[in-house]
């Protein structure tokens, strides 16, 4: 099967390679028909590894996908030859001890599409359990649906949160994953929404929100405009989605007393982290690793219209020019969003 | 000063009666401008008493209120003359033991406006603590404050229901409380609520929100379509919000493994509670007495657009005219939600 | 193998059955040590069914057991030969919908031990899957070991009231479950429970331990009783082990403001349930069926010494006298709290 | 009055001072008879400052205080002359945002007992509101009730943990925070508790408590060994109570998947945090600040003899010593945990 594959640090290319084509009883066999790429596709790419996760061999790449059930396997019956679908990329072991807590995705034997020596999804067909394969309602899209992965990422903070009805937060940072935080923190019940960064051309793609209220850091003192709009107190919740180290500098300053913040960027070291500032409002902070059990609920906000993922999709490439997607993401401008790669 | 004054069973008048005019340190004086009429101000004036409470002497009638700060306490630095406000109604003990968990609407000793002996807010003017009245923004009008307080009640099911974004719900009654709550569950997150009633009137009341979907219990069966909608695993929570003592027959069919139910409606007497069906999905059951801590963010989401409750204000109704609203409230047709009495 | 199968209503006999006798991959086999007698199989054994779940053919009775690994299979590297265990009795669907989300117990296809049809483990050997069986340390005996299973539903409603330490609870029912779920409470933080029932034998055994303090509902009123020792606040949580339906009547009196009923008893119709009671409270209910990812902490709680099982163990008879076993059981006196049938 | 007075840095002493002495309607006065030296008035004695706040004008030490009784005010019903009492030093605005949410140690207007500018209660007398102010069951003495201050820290960071019953827990730091910590974890749920230090005098004050396992950093690999202990999973809690920046070197390898951290101790500067690590384990953090509604349950604790602090007091002054016990305190060896001034 021709699969776009990560050779070596810098090169990838489509090509033959061997991949599973036949479904087992309890897995469904999917034509892919959208992949999104994502940052970590591209880190692979550029550095050939993410911390421990070294690219050794070649490696198919992608992990936003969605597409067409082809064949299903003996066990099967949620799904049906025919079905729009979307897939959750991470299969764990289900009877290992973190699956039985719930907390599927802390297995550390967890196969993650696209993360060394995982193969990744972007290639005709590939062969998923049908119980992380999801159907996607007929007023969903199968751009959509190839969202629904990035946007998992940001419903698993909003739902961390915990915030109640009519809660306020924040959200530091405003590219892919901020923008899907924030729309999730609105569907989750968040009445006021702040985006904070210092590009204001990605700043402009959460403006086409509404419910977002974009603040340029490089423009304002961000921490005095939060404070004064809830009236001193401070918000609910705040998100950190930048993965900036300096971001750890005001994190606290956004939130209430008894608030939450919710770590959702990954900084490249250890960051300085105020505990005393921290412990004089009792804050609850929150890490986010990928997410569990939340793509049924993501499809559902995608369907009933809370959540408005169209606007974030920036450019496609069809399956052919895969390679020539990856260069242009790799330098993308600051307002494109998300680049998708199209099967016919 | 020239208030409604219930006087005993099934009569009430508009007359003269000694209330507060001096607001105290932490007080604030408010030239009172909307009134809904609540149910349990029907009933009082209908039947004298709610469960333990018994009207024995003249008691001003009211609780839900919006109006214009007139005077403000020494104290008080929140609030100035003129703003727009609504007013929480329940005036705790704050040093008590419940105020302190937090639960001051739990304190047996609250003084809740209009129920007895409590004076409520049907007057020109009110004082009120400080620390109970809330600005309402700009965009907010009075007519929209005195919904304040229903909405709180709706809010606080939310929130107890603790759902997670994208959850579904059912919310059984699709009168003034039922309808408060859906459109609560759906600010908490929820993508899909269903409201489940006997009277089309009062469905379509429910029908012009779109994100709610009315079903008629005299029409179809509502457990099958409710679980059907959710591949048949039923909702994540199920409010109880008609009263209704039948409505517990089913109640708990409704819900998911591991989903809630939350109590809104007072039923008249003791249910039958299938304690063996609550356990088979390990259900979470809230009760909802009141609220607490509701009351910014409902205000919030009112400003916000989140929650609209301007199709649901009825028929108003002038000061003058108040013992005629009663008579109309008392009478009311299924389709009409909340009456308002207005002050010049 | 020879087996203890319940044959019909009140038949059962030691016989040969056919029985699984080679581990799976991810298995292992067990030489079975000790099987405490359990209402549950008593009930099939008098009445042939518990609800829906009916005796249609010859099962083997039991599932409170523990035993000695005597074969290991292919993948196990968590046990090996010779390692004293206790078995969870529930095999679930992992990859089902409640399995992902950490409530197996709440899976609707799990394989539940003496649960027709399923096969219990009232014989000399079975094969069980190896992430459900648990070492048990050098200081826990077989005995204590088969005590896991019931100790697992008490600390199942233990976990589920969510006590803070310090806290106060009310047990109605000194049965075997009762008393687990008391001495669970008090494992879980509680610094004083109430062990609630009529018969004065049965609160003899709660006596044994200091921490509990019984109480006879025939010789005083208990609510008044345990609204006194908390100052008249009530309890923070108040559990129904007895499956008495006029437990009901009184229940929430127990609970203070803002607590907590947890309802573990099964009564045999929908009981007379206060709504309003419970409103007024604002209390939240909990239902237990089983448990999930108990095991491991109910184990260490034995092994520290913190709950101690031991007194509770009434009575022992040979597999060989497995027959006289049941007959003893299903008429024990009231102060019997557990009987073991133990193998050679 | 006389009392114990700091007057600038490294200057205390024991002279008349203006005091209240008539309590108001909701207070009671206490005449003292134990006051515990904290590490917080040995270091404003010593520095004259902890962070913002700053020694200005002299001011009366000591706020871990227990007395009896000796006078009420008008409104006062739950306490009455002659009643063995423990207070709550901290007073807030219960009217204030904070504290009607139920977080009223957050509230920023609080006046703490010997917290700049407040004087604490080194006085023969004080006057404290009754509702702050706990009467000690008759098998409490007044030097344990004197330690309730100190429990409280434990607990509220135990509390926040929210651990099941049977976790297992990592303390770092065994001071007296780290062992009230310690005590209170066992209180509230865990069977394994270890004690992590590099001071071989203080873990030997931990290893007077059988549930509670000492480790020395300084001799072996403290995260190895409580791994191992876990079968490499990890404690559900770690608890930070040195103060130690190096603690957060391997904080979170001490914690399992989905497990907690609760930062309780208070670093000089911000610390080197591993956000990746944090998220690897989806870690909650939980920061700490004195505490809310804990004094009822320690004291329940103490009662039932589920928590013994008495090995913890390990020196007595009289007050007319009281400088001497602060010469004292501020040098004492490692060993000695608590401090004590005892009034006549």
């Amino acid at each position: 099967m021709k699969a776009l594959v990560l050779e070596e640090i810098g090169k990838i290319r489509l090509r033959d390679i061997d991949l599973p084509t036949v479904p087992g009883p309890d897995d469904v066999k999917i034509a892919m028909k959208n992949v999104g790429i994502c940052g970590s596709d591209v880190h692979f790419y550029e550095y050939g590894n993410i911390g421990p996760f070294v690219v050794r061999e070649p490696m198919v790449l992608g992990h936003e996908g969605s597409g067409v059930v082809v064949a299903v396997g003996a066990n099967v019956t949620s799904l049906k030859v025919g079905d729009k679908v979307c897939m959750e990329p991470g299969i764990p072991d289900w009877t290992s001890r973190a699956a039985r807590m719930g907390l599927y995705n802390l297995d550390p034997a967890v196969r993650f599409w696209a993360t060394p020596p995982v193969h990744g999804c972007l290639a005709p067909e590939v062969v998923h359990p049908a119980n992380l394969t999801f159907k996607l309602p007929d007023n969903v899209s199968l751009a959509e649906g190839a969202m629904v992965e990035p946007l998992a990422v940001g419903m698993q903070a909003a739902t961390k949160a915990r915030v109640q009805p009519g809660a306020t937060a924040a959200v530091i940072g405003s590219g892919t994953i901020g923008i899907m935080t924030a729309l999730s923190a609105v569907a989750a019940g968040c009445s006021d929404v702040f985006v904070i960064d210092l590009q204001q051309e990605k700043l402009d793609v959460a403006a086409q929100y509404p419910a977002l209220t974009p603040v340029n850091l490089a423009k304002e003192d961000a921490v005095a405009r939060v404070r004064a709009a809830t009236g001193g107190w401070g918000v609910d919740a705040v998100f950190e989605a930048s993965g900036s180290m300096k971001a750890y500098d005001t994190l606290f300053d956004y939130a209430c007393p008894g608030g939450c913040a919710v770590l959702v960027g990954m900084p490249a070291k250890p960051v300085a982290y105020d505990v005393v500032a921290g412990q004089a409002k009792e804050l609850r902070v929150e890490h986010v690793f990928r997410y569990a059990n939340i793509y049924d609920r993501a499809i559902n906000l995608l369907a009933s219209g809370k959540i408005d993922v169209k606007p974030l999709i920036s450019k496609y490439y069809s399956f052919e020019q895969a390679v020539e997607a990856f260069e242009f993401a790799a330098k993308a401008p600051a307002n494109v969003i998300k680049t998708q790669i199209v099967f016919a």
